[in-house]
């Protein structure tokens, strides 16, 4: 007899056959009879309902993760910004959350920063990136009046400063430093190293000469430093190794300038599960270990505390998110590889071609059956390429069942495209037994909206 | 003293330094007074005037491309179709040029079918591809009438039948073979191997029974045989090698069944030059071992030649097409690296992090002047891996320069995303020293056009 159980903590008993899979699922989900539910919201009926290719999100997953760090952060020290990195998912639901539970924003382009101004949110408490913004998108900083701009090169500072000055405004920034240090992760965002397009190198001097000059500028407030090591991050370690660098710069800067840092920002990079034996790091044990070596660090440079921010952005919607399909077409090749066609792909999930990204799936109306078969998933694109999970384990399969997979809340949608001029999935959110679209699937209309050919949309 | 030229054939002498760039760039490029011209029209001045990012593309390139391959097969064989594979890009400009020069269409998705019919094209030339076509899709189809489907697995055949049947109409398929041929290219776009999504396997016995099937099923008109080995191919053999087993199959479905098979489709995959090393065969070499292969093959089997069809994509539009961009910061780090940023990346060319590919690079405003550094151009994304270019030869490089990157017709903009809610460029077509837009840059205001939450676009 299986007893009661409720949708938190997790229901683990409920997973039966698929309980490998509860640390890469959202954390509101469950199996009932057979079916799996997400936020309440049976995952099949609303992929018959809302039709798929579908993003599906747990809201309060993403609430969770986003408290956890102000709670676990704070916990540790009265001031530390938790900053949201838009770029793993942004839409106007998503920006409303972020500022209902108290966080910041960092935002990478114009076009995040026109998203994150449409839906209400304060650009006092925006964070602007960038490696190469624009003069327009400088303009659009300071019309909006961000609150702080992480400034990447000297062209940047020299520019910021201009365009401030003009305004009659001293805007408040931060200065990236790339201080060197290489995160145990994937090749292509590993991007604390010296070569690296981002920042100004800790080694080269540059870093200290961005210092000097931000705060002999008009127009430019230094209020501090930033990092970034890299992400997807599972070696607390690394942060550690960042921290020492970087708090002893910070005192380098007092030393021989007279210059006080009040804000340190040791950006994003907290790994997530991915797959079945990922074990990252806990948000706890990443507060504790960022917030409290900053501290000894301090201590040991004899330095005030400043205030710190920190920068999760697929730690927060990672794991609350899946992608749910309608499986299509089945190819048993014979001692080679068994192929299970979904209806979307490359263009609704790129990371698997791009940086061989593993996924779980599971098929969502069999949620209480083992996973007894190996299938590689394919997607409908006319390239070979176009796979979202290589030969992972599957329940028996069959055409129209609903398959999941699992941990897709970050970077996909974001990354999303129209090859082969396939429409992008809508987005829904799941609370309470409840779901709303908060981004709608595109139609074929919207595929030509922007061609400058009159045409006929059949 | 040089001599006068005319833009055709291409103006090498006034390349100069930058003539080992001719190989990649559109037919008409040529150097005037430093700057690049295109089409006849100044790309400098163009970038200044139209914004960047921008997709430039070469009509008279795209024309030319369409009609050799209508030259070179036909003169070999009065029956064949050259399909133009709509994935590689798509527009109603394309649509309506490859109508223009006597092409018929490869689309691989409703999307695709939609666009092309909203550009007026005639739906009896379309072939439509997908290894996993929705029942929707089958539907659009044959309510457009598309001219042949190209059928992919047993599913989809007896799928097709009932459906044809019910509207009391033949629809006329091409089964689509995989021949167990591996091409010399890139793994991720190898497809004629048997271990595949694509097709039904002719080792394994489920392409002669796909044909036997099609051959008893109502609704069901089989004219012949689809076979692609794969992408980017600059090896003929491998072609010849393919010709030779599907040619041999077509023999065996007469000789076996007492089927005739009146159309063979021997898919795309002719390869292009990205890079100034690379020599792919022409369209001439490739009609002429395509074509007299079948023609040969047949004759040995003694077999009517078919009508046939070849579809190309790349190497229609690649070399037609370049970006330019404005070039932004410039981090030498000394001993390392020298990043060249542009005002785009990843966003609208995502081939060189997805594919490894190589890109050649020039500044349009120096056309003149030698490539003498090595520069990794970067995209302006929040991400490390986002490199257009790795380590490339360009000229001396400032801040507001016009960079062009070379062969981007084919896959970038069909690819492109909005990460980082970087808003996609428009595409400009130029043709006669005059240019007009294709597609239309994206605004703010397309990055929230499907948001369901309500907001105001700042």
């Amino acid at each position: 007899m299986a007893k009661p159980v409720s949708t938190k903590p997790r229901a683990v008993a409920d997973f039966k056959t698929a309980t490998d899979l509860l640390n890469v699922l959202p954390m509101t989900a469950e199996v009932k009879n057979g079916h799996l539910y997400v936020g309440g919201v049976d995952m099949v009926t609303l992929a018959r309902e809302a039709g798929t290719a579908l993003y599906v999100m747990d809201e309060e997953t993403i609430a969770t993760q986003l408290s956890d760090y102000i709670k676990w952060t704070r916990y540790h020290w009265k001031e530390v910004d938790v900053v949201y990195a838009g770029k793993a998912f942004l839409s106007r639901a998503m920006v409303q959350l972020v500022d209902a539970e108290g966080c910041c924003l960092d935002v990478s382009s114009g076009g995040e920063l026109a998203l994150a101004l449409s839906a209400g949110f304060d650009p006092a408490r925006i964070y602007v990136h960038g490696n190469n913004k624009t003069d327009e998108e400088l303009n659009e900083c300071l019309d909006a009046g961000v609150g702080r701009i992480v400034v990447d090169s000297f062209e940047e500072l020299e520019q910021l400063s201009t365009m401030a000055s003009e305004r009659g405004i001293e805007q408040s920034i931060l200065i990236r430093v790339t201080p060197g240090i290489e995160a145990d992760t994937h090749d292509y965002i590993k991007t604390g190293a010296e070569d690296s397009k981002f920042g100004f190198g800790l080694n080269s001097g540059n870093a200290f000469r961005a210092v000097k000059r931000a705060a002999e500028l008009p127009g430019i407030d230094f209020e501090g430093l930033h990092i970034h090591i890299g992400s997807q991050i599972y070696a607390l370690q690394s942060f550690s190794a960042a921290i020492e660098v970087i708090v002893a710069f910070i005192a380098k800067i007092r030393d021989e300038l007279g210059i006080e840092t009040r804000l340190l920002d040791t950006g994003g990079g907290l790994g997530v599960a991915y797959g079945v034996p990922d074990e990252p790091a806990t948000i706890k044990e990443y507060g504790k270990v960022v917030i409290d070596d900053i501290k000894e660090e301090c201590e040991k440079h004899d330095l005030t505390v400043p205030r710190m921010a920190v920068e999760p952005g697929r730690s927060i919607v990672a794991n609350s998110g899946i992608t749910l399909y309608t499986v299509g077409v089945i190819k048993v090749i014979p001692d080679i590889r068994t192929y299970v066609s979904v209806d979307g792909g490359m263009s609704d999930n790129i990371r698997t071609s791009l940086y061989d990204a593993h996924y779980e799936a599971l098929i969502a109306n069999k949620a209480d059956q083992p996973r007894t078969i190996t299938a590689t998933v394919a997607g409908k694109h006319c390239e070979s390429g176009d796979i979202v999970v290589s030969d992972g384990p599957l329940q028996e399969v069959e055409r129209g069942d609903i398959l999941c997979v699992c941990a897709t809340g970050a970077y996909a949608q974001s990354l999303s495209n129209n090859y082969n001029k396939q429409v992008r999935p809508g987005i829904i959110w799941v609370k309470d037994g409840t779901w709303r679209w908060v981004v709608y699937r595109e139609t074929y209309e919207d595929l030509m909206r922007t061609d400058a050919v009159e045409g006929v949309c059949p």
